[in-house]
């Protein structure tokens, strides 16, 4: 494109996938291999390859607006900056931190700014158990950093009353063991004991752990940080080695 | 692979992404190169480049059940076959009608199945918007095809309770212009007139076209099957040419 131009700066913010290399899509490819600057967190920065012309700038988690005002500055004086996030950036992850951080800086309004798609952990945590998502879902982050817990669980309320599968971020870390044993709780009150909930680990790396049990079964030691939590809904069931979730309405 | 083989027969359920080339992950374009047979809607095939040794069978939208069980008849032969999608095969496409197939026929439990995740349409959406969908959502399928809108409706009305953001599939078809005017009236009840909604049609391709309104100002000729629907959460905003929903709840 303009590589030797030099000071038309440009910022994307690329979605890199879940971990395998064959779900990265050959834009956030080629975005990668003109930029002069890559940020992010620490483990999805180490997943871009180190090369001459290209500054590799590791963050550590929880510094979002400090990463995209860097970003943005640097972009602002010419370089061509990629902000990586795991699955899909407008998910649960440095897309939003962007525009909050472009929200208070008029200035970099007119910056040249793209967001490139991924696939979302979801997405292909459903594809290795098949389709647990082949009707209505919502896509709750269970993390209540950014929320308190009684906004999570109106909506796990919500989307159960109104049959919706359901598939859950960051549902348990050390720091807060609690809120995905109440989510279970929650969930054993509004729904059969047998309703299908998978626990995918990983998805797409070398760690990948793909595991489906019953409501009843489900225990809040199944899920960490990596895994992406998939709850069916009332008419989600098993065939064969596949879980699915049907297309008509019960 | 065992293309010398031939008797090893599997099938593949693939996303192709919303229609950009640079939005196909590699996974994807590997399966089609080692793929003997291609099956799926007529524009989705279309975009397979034909080589010797592989057939395509482009067939009619709506009979997506003949399609899965013309599919897996194929690979239980001995065929290398990929059944393509648009977008992500598990979002509201082929990945449900294949299981659903296959409940009815153990002997084909067996087979080598796989689904290959793809960009789909609300997140390459989101990504050209901004990030409408940085913040809890809901994803609802608006056909009534194979749900009454009583269920529709009673989802909307939960989403929009709880504060979702919300991406709607399959907004309005010629054969039923009524859902989603309703479904703009029923928002209108429980949203701010400003609550911002924007419509992507034909994202990724040379007739793209990317609209956000507010609530008051959207009409329901704006949206037709091509076009998939966002509406924000109550806190979505805009910054500069963007829109973006906070990481924080309000």
């Amino acid at each position: 494109m303009d590589a030797g131009l030099g000071m038309t700066g440009s910022l994307v913010i690329a979605g890199l996938g879940p971990g395998d290399e064959g779900l990265v899509t050959p834009e956030v490819t080629l975005a990668l291999a003109q930029a002069t600057d890559v940020v992010g967190y620490i483990p999805y920065v180490a997943r871009v390859a180190p090369r001459p012309g290209l500054t590799l700038h590791p963050s550590d988690n929880r510094v979002e607006l400090d990463r995209a005002r860097a970003a943005l500055t640097m972009a602002a004086a010419g370089k061509r900056v990629v902000i990586v996030s795991s699955g899909d950036p407008g998910v649960f992850a440095m897309a939003s931190a962007v525009f909050e951080a472009l929200e208070g800086a008029p200035d970099w309004h007119g910056l040249d700014i793209r967001v490139l798609p991924g696939i979302t952990a979801m997405l292909a945590a459903a594809a290795r158990a098949g389709a647990p998502l082949g009707h209505d879902f919502c896509c709750i982050n269970l993390s209540d950093n950014l929320k308190p817990w009684s906004v999570i669980a109106a909506r796990l309320q919500a989307a159960a009353a109104a049959d919706f599968a359901m598939a859950f971020y960051n549902p348990r870390s050390a720091s807060r063991p609690q809120t995905f044993a109440d989510t279970l709780d929650l969930l054993r009150k509004v729904c059969a004991p047998e309703r299908l909930i998978t626990f995918a680990r990983a998805v797409s790396t070398a760690e990948e752990r793909i595991v489906t049990v019953s409501l009843a079964e489900a225990t809040p030691d199944m899920a960490d940080m990596r895994t992406v939590v998939i709850v069916g809904n009332s008419a989600t069931r098993r065939v064969g080695p596949w879980v699915y979730t049907p297309r008509r309405a019960v």
